[in-house]
């Protein structure tokens, strides 16, 4: 289904970097929800440009509704958005269009669409595309969090800096929400953002490990084979840009571990079942057990540094150095944090769909 | 769309381990692929118990072609190839049934299933489903070899013992295929299994990390949003039982690196183009650049200990203590090998499907 | 998504006439459906040969399941069944491979599976498949009835002659679903009966027009594109082989109304709203409406005919002449009924599955 | 899938009449198809109101592409258009919301969207909405043309007058492309036309008989289960508001046919295979067989007439009578004729994208 993703409620993303807009189509949302405008500018918000460790590219990043939206609500119809793109500088982009940028999607996309697509600021390929992302990911967290299911992801790691762990996993959540770099330990935090302006002095750039957490969320929904939770949200996780690595609980560290130490005990609190441990990030069998779903995601180091650097020009057919110029963000791991909030929430709404109705 | 796999090649898996029989359904496949029955053997007993540090349940698991099949070619419609269970010890399965073990799906399936799960033997979601898996990659990574396309899976880590690197991919990934305990460096192998038997006798269990490298794929596959070569990727392999981490390229490690150390340099090489070093893993933009498909995947320790458990009886809704009896795997990251292989041709072969139309 | 139908409840056919069995894989039904064998056996019966009017062919049609059903009901996960092939005398088909049966889908599925197909008795193309579309759709219907849905189909018209209107239809439906020959006037059945026996006699073949009645579906179900009802149970009708076209409510009568006389009136009947008339078959902008959802089908006469007919021997590219021989039905509009039924509880119970969740 | 119509090429709809703009995102066409907006705007001329027997409800319907597009041809990524609203008299909705229409969606959509669906005009269920569809399936259309493939559909009754049988195919087919009163015999549009008026007089409205045929689309597309040609015509072509029936070929007068007169005889047309009457419709089993693909599809009197009409005030709970003002249609059957053009071609190019890959 391509640009498309979901069963039962799908979302479905259009629109290039430097055309008059992006946008999304979500379609299987239920009629009745309320399109609450400030706080999707407020999630909007979080996936700006920040501070002196982002690009100074500028958007309002107005969200617009064409359809699907009526009296404030929902209608239960396909529902159009689209954010126009205003700041776009394109007069030096047809020089540059057949140097491939290392990293970038410049080389893979003149491969797939033979020279047709539109490479002014990376077209469908750019990171702007995930604004239209963050607007149809805002509209279903919040519809979520109306029935106590919330979404948290903080930065892990960056620049060899680690944030605290989650500790009152509700709290921490919440508190996220309104963090604009979202780092629970604000010394962690000051250290990092340092980080990054050091590696921005020297025209380079750095990634770093999210992670995410989910509670609230329903026992019993996924499914044992090829549509699991750990699958699902992997494949929604992994369209975003920069993505190159998802583990679930204790993922990669499960290799260090013995059986012993990696099952989740289960016992019973009052009338619910809980485990001792969550190594298996809330997941068994693909299925949710109702525990936490916990899961870290690796962002690389942006492509876009200042240093040179070895390419190619593919229409000469030749090699050639490649200096960079203009606006680039230094890392982008703080703005992606959004990003996988609404994917994840995307995701989610699409299972509970899928299980249980038109509920979203 | 559930237990099934795929846009335009799809495979839908049934089946549960005390039934009559597994199979699977592939649909999509051209005509005029040739069914190499030995070939197909081979992978059979790649997946099979092996040696001391496997279970003892035994089954021939000869695959049988209900459809699709015809004078030894796939005929191109519905192929269904199902494999009968035949050593089924069920007998004390019922005093069981509501016993949860943890980091099983025994509770996430009542939760679903409502009490209506077959449970004997993990029912739907055991690890024998795979062998359906296997057999129906194994008609498609035939296929693809004949086109040049060849995919090997080697035991990176288990047990704290790393395998050495991939060196030549070509010679090692055809080594491989052939090697039942998929370890390239042979001293490797023989501290592996050493320390597979010395975790068994202790009634514990182990998991690992295993590799895998795709050579002779096309450029120019995947999609830039959502079905990027990643998600396709990591939504097949994270159906596989005990997988929660999936990373491609310099994965995790991508958070230690800064950009001028993890862009990938292009050149040409004559008239292609290649890159000097593949931390983006053969893909950029979710879309394939011809350089090996490369990806790691972590198997966390198999479930099922000797050990004592604590956990609970979900029918007597009461805390208790699980001693597990019968025949158990200490580790399955051996068989779980052709399983990654499987479903990496599997996926593969769907997004070339959906690229070029029905060519496999 | 080639040879499987729905969006949230599926069912994928598979198998040739002549091969080792047919067979059907159910995917998304909810656990706990009890299998009743006996009501699947019945429905099984109104599928075959039927008297003098009918190929002598017998097969015992016995439904096997392979998966997803545990202690007599269903457990929520895949449900294959498969149908054993008894009765296969393939002997004579490889000479007669080459020449094209008009109106048969030889030469069609040669071009298409490039001489690869199983060409014996039809092969995937056979209606022998429906016997499996019965099996899967019985399962189903008897699910539905159980909610008070429904489903009838008689023969409105066949040979010139017609049965009767519906009437009371809950009493109507009911009567058919035992009905083998399903007309419900019983001098038209005579006469219909006879006018076949005329036919046959001749050589020659016979279609007619069916109609559907579903009583008891809820209101506000379908979508007001693409996946309209009317779009929905079209697609899946299409499916069985000899159908020609299909219409709703008033159908192709519409071109000779006025909107005064189409247009059905609304009117309050307690707090139920209903209609006056039905000429829209039980839907409006694709959506239910409460009323009964009405549909006749166009089944063309049996491609399969005694005659001379004049075609191509397509392997040795020359004009021929076919003279059929073996065994063939000269009417199969009263076996199709119950396939036009069962494929009618699919589509219903999907479209219901879609809109409410995992409830079937 | 809800909204969206397709497995490799997609089309989604979005928009309601009185909201800002109506849309479709295509997803799966290839990069390098010329976008010829002149072409676009001629097809979306022969959706607007034409003469005394439509609406004056007048709209520029002028084409933006949002994305997709660049430098004048497609990218290969998502293609998003809108056509905004412009004569959007909204005023008098409200008193109106709760009037049900008969044979219109207003009861449905409130059975589904709960009242929270936009009553404006019809919102989501509006004709309006084919506006998006003829320009996203003129894009196709023009695009199969070029391959050699031409759509063409003429009026084939209304009003108990007749056009004449198509004749020299291709020629008749080119013809209509360019008729804005979609009848081949002049005398025979004139009459039509007269009798809409006639109509149109008396407050009441018509429907008819539309008839399509395909030339030189390839043998061998469609599959034999599900996703038959006739299938996913008919699935498409539901859509379309007002359609009631489909019928292939012969379609119901099969009924009234013998297998003798119905099968299409074979024969050597040079190299290529023909069939001497085209009974099937050029599909055999569900696949085109390389004759013109031909059906006809009916089309209900416009639903929205000046004559008083029984029916409810669904939030009074009453019966009432309903009298329609404003501006409405008579007859919407010529107009309909390019959105069955654009829906057809749209359903073509996606059985075509699905067997060969990207090529549209």
């Amino acid at each position: 289904m391509k640009n498309t993703f979901g069963m039962a409620l799908t979302v479905t993303l259009f629109g290039e970097s430097h055309g008059p807009a992006i946008g999304a189509v979500i379609d299987g949302i239920a009629p009745g929800i309320k399109i609450d405008e400030e706080y999707i500018e407020a999630k909007m918000n979080l996936r700006k440009p920040y501070g002196k460790i982002s690009t100074p590219r500028k958007e309002s990043d107005k969200v617009e509704f064409i359809s699907g939206v009526f009296n404030g609500y929902t209608t239960g119809s396909p529902l159009c958005l689209i954010i126009k793109n205003e700041n776009t500088k394109s007069c030096h982009y047809d020089e540059m269009s057949h140097i491939a940028r290392p990293s970038h999607a410049d080389l893979t996309a003149f491969y797939k669409y033979k020279g047709y697509e539109d490479y002014r600021g990376g077209g469908h390929f750019s990171g702007r595309i995930t604004a239209a992302l963050v607007a149809a990911g805002a509209i279903v967290m919040k519809a979520m969090e109306e029935k106590g299911i919330y979404i948290g992801t903080h930065i892990k790691n960056c620049c060899g800096i680690n944030d605290r762990d989650f500790n009152d996993l509700e709290e921490d959540i919440k508190m996220l929400g309104h963090k604009t770099f979202p780092v629970m330990d604000d010394e962690a935090a000051s250290k990092m953002m340092g980080a990054i302006e050091a590696v921005a002095a020297e025209g380079d750039s750095v990634g770093g490990v999210l992670e995410t957490s989910v509670i609230g969320f329903p026992a019993g929904v996924g499914e044992p084979w090829f549509d699991t939770v750990e699958s699902m949200l992997s494949h929604g996780i992994f369209s975003i840009p920069a993505v190159k690595g998802i583990e679930f609980g204790a993922g990669f560290e499960f290799a260090n571990m013995r059986g012993s130490q990696a099952n989740d005990p289960f016992r019973y609190e009052g009338k619910k079942i809980v485990t001792k441990t969550n190594n298996n990030g809330g997941i068994n069998g693909g299925i949710t057990n109702g525990m936490p779903i916990q899961f870290r995601t690796v962002i690389k180091p942006t492509p876009s540094i200042f240093k040179a650097q070895e390419t190619v020009d593919f229409k000469n057919q030749e090699d050639t150095i490649l200096k960079l110029q203009g606006r680039h963000d230094p890392a982008i791991i703080h703005r992606a944090r959004v990003v996988v909030d609404a994917v994840t929430a995307l995701v989610l709404a699409d299972l509970l769909t899928a299980r249980f109705g038109t509920v979203f």
